[in-house]
């Protein structure tokens, strides 16, 4: 057995590696429909600073790099290599990238544990017995490796190049891919992100001992199938926690979805309700989608912890508001009433309350002007009665309004008001399943973001994400109490 | 008290006027403010073909049109007014319409019912002792009143000139106007819509009676706060789903919503439970917002009735397709296992199922071309264990294809399978919170709307409305047994 630190060190080689060699690539085939050539070329435009190798059997050259037939004719050191090549090779291969001194591979390749002849397992364990023999660590098979903006290192096209403090550990690629996409697209980037696939070696425990002790790492968030080891995991989520949020989603929690595991990355997925109190108690915030993921890591950047669950409701239209009082409730939030004076105050503003709701939920029409409506907000801003807000935009409600005009006027007030509270805030910009074609339902969405704001595209996602985030700080606090 | 008949007669002025007046109406405002010259020229310009007159003290012209200073001076018959001046000019204004012969009123205006000030309810009683006296039917106050594309009449831009099947009421004219959009966005079109605001005069009742008998109308859809007439709605319902489906959004479902919807439409939103259980006994389809009202449409309008709940899951990708299980598991779906015979017939095809999942969910990548997807689709298609095929793509999960050539070949792959089965079937197309610029996610989700397929953003989302809709069906099964 290795200490933990030997495997820190290792891993460090597959996120910050001097040199990588692509392993299944060829200078005959079409470029698309050859993995080893796709992960080459992908490594190669992020812009990958160390040394990049193709390797493959035709020899030849790729994208202007010569291709060597073998890791033992590459004349330099080799720290990690990228594996695309059929599973029955991969004995030899290792074999090969012992002799080189390898440190550390992506087995991208799949047909191992995975699938249902047992000959898969087979080969799986005698790949591994050749790596232990050279003290080489696996990741995967089956799975896509390794993202680090830092290093210039990817899996896959349109990642971003800017660095952040989350790391993502998934056992699934796709989900892993997923994943970056909608956070990045949200404002959302990553220390590093591995995709882990069957954990023959390097498993969930592992990566969130890792991600524990990582110094780059403030956030991290798990997708996982499944576990052979749900003692060590329990304690490594625990201690994972102590130090920093760690949010989970859970995939194969259903008999469907536990059946489609076994098939993907041979996961043993357990009983649901084992995992839910093992999340629970080990206190991660759990999650059932990457959309949700991403909201709780949204609120976890973009807000201070809410110190309660009291929240105001600051939209505009009638219907829209009702309706975001409901997803409020509806996902745990409570809704005080505003107090008598407040809403005198708010009639003073406006005269009457003819056309506006003046209760909590507070419905201002952003017609009336930014300066009624910040008169309106300073009314409540600073309630001690509630712990926070969300502020709602529906511009698809709007008669007559030009909509650009309409989504412009509406974000502008709502950033406006948000900016004149501390309280933890999001904005909700409610869009309709599809949009129109002119993409601002989009533009908005996205000014948001880049305003530093907590955006959301429904009620119902801000306030579970909310109250997902209130119940972690609350645990943390009275365990560290 | 008018018989049923009477009602109907009067409520078709609404929908098909012979001629229409807006009141409120001015020569001299700027136009973006006023809403009577909004209405005016939202009207005209969706190409109103019978008489609209401009009404409003100014006189002068609006965009060509003579403003009459009082209907008393429009030349000709007038049936239905739109009012969009102060409350407190309604109760002279109704008397003259009495004069003028006018069938029906809609009130734009608020500031009754609906306002703390007693002084509103007082006026509301006092306008409808002089409607009632001349025999005017009132829609509203506080309301948008009617879309018709049938009749050229509208109460907002943007809204489609394709007539449907569809009636919507909704007692919110901002939920109105949200749910037009996103059902024409998702090719959901309308026989009559009407947002009915205080029900002052003609109340949600009158409006389901009135669409149970409407031959223009196949499915009713209803957003509602509150009743005052709970009896005699549970008889309407009844009535109303014994002849066609009834979807009905209940907001104000929380103590926050219900203190919302008091100060919104004045609606007495009565007990979640109490609704629960009309909804359920009168067989309606209850949903929780305009989009999942217009999931459960698209169902009924797109798919012939599931004859139960075991589903097939068809997609691509491990993690999607663990994640689609376990999203149609939690709505309620089941999923049977493909049986050993069938995983035989696929890896007769495949060769391996490294790669793949052969179990339900059935995983096929559609990278290994059309003619493998529909020989392994062909496997199952008419499985007699399965009531419901749940097509998934998952575009943002792929590493290295460009994304214009992803997001064809999925949906194109996921649209030829759909055809080969006859059993009801959905396409769920998965898509970030934000996507990238290049409009590829929405342009081949209205791909799939286009080509007539029943098509969701979620699986969860698709699988919660076939759990729905499947009830539905069933229990008017049993009702008619």
């Amino acid at each position: 057995m290795q200490t933990k630190n030997d495997l820190q060190t290792q891993l460090d080689f597959a996120f910050y590696p001097k040199s990588v060699a692509v392993i299944g690539t060829t200078a005959t085939t079409a470029l698309l429909y050859n993995a080893g050539n796709l992960f080459f070329r992908t490594v190669l435009e992020f812009g990958f600073p160390g040394k990049l190798y193709a390797v493959g059997k035709s020899g030849g050259e790729l994208l202007g790099h010569k291709i060597y037939p073998s890791v033992l004719d590459i004349p330099d050191e080799l720290d990690y290599v990228i594996v695309a090549i059929p599973n029955r090779f991969l004995p030899q291969l290792v074999e090969e990238c012992g002799q080189k001194g390898v440190k550390i591979m992506h087995l991208f390749v799949s047909g191992f544990g995975e699938i249902e002849d047992k000959s898969g397992l087979v080969l799986q364990d005698e790949m591994l017995r050749i790596a232990h023999k050279y003290n080489i660590r696996i990741i995967g098979p089956n799975c896509m490796g390794v993202y680090c903006p830092g290093a210039r290192l990817t899996m896959a096209i349109n990642f971003s190049e800017t660095a952040g403090n989350v790391a993502y550990m998934a056992q699934s690629g796709g989900q892993c891919i997923i994943g970056v996409r909608e956070a990045n697209q949200r404002g959302i980037y990553f220390s590093k992100v591995i995709s882990y696939g069957n954990a023959a070696d390097i498993n969930e425990c592992d990566l969130i001992e890792y991600f524990t002790d990582d110094p780059e790492t403030d956030i991290i968030t798990v997708y996982i199938e499944g576990t052979n080891d749900g003692p060590r995991l329990f304690r490594a989520l625990k201690e994972a926690t102590s130090k920093k949020p760690v949010v989970v989603f859970k995939c194969a929690a259903t008999e469907g979805g536990t059946h489609a595991a076994v098939s993907h990355t041979s996961a043993i997925a357990g009983s649901n309700l084992t995992w839910d109190s093992l999340l629970r108690q080990s206190n991660v915030i759990r999650v059932y989608s990457a959309k949700e993921m991403f909201d709780v890591v949204t609120l976890l950047k973009r807000c201070p912890p809410p110190k309660g669950l009291r929240t105001l409701v600051v939209g505009h239209g009638g219907g829209s508001c009702v309706q975001a009082s409901d997803d409020c409730c509806r996902s745990g939030l409570n809704m005080p009433l505003l107090t008598q004076e407040m809403r005198q105050g708010l009639m003073n503003v406006y005269l009457t309350d003819a056309g506006n709701i003046f209760k909590n939920p507070l419905d201002i029409n952003p017609f009336f002007g930014l300066d009624k409506a910040r008169e309106a907000f300073k009314v409540v801003a600073d309630w001690e009665r509630a712990d926070a807000v969300v502020f709602v935009a529906s511009p698809e409600q709007t008669p007559f309004v030009p909509r650009e005009f309409e989504y412009k006027i509406q974000t502008n007030t709502l950033m406006e008001l948000a900016r004149m509270t501390t309280k933890p805030s999001v904005i909700v910009l409610n869009m309709n399943t599809v949009s129109q074609d002119d993409g601002w339902p989009e533009k908005s969405f996205k000014r948001l973001i880049d305003q530093g704001f907590a955006a959301f595209p429904t009620v119902e996602r801000a306030a579970t994400a909310l109250n997902r985030v209130y119940q972690y700080y609350q645990r943390r606090k009275n365990h560290s109490q």
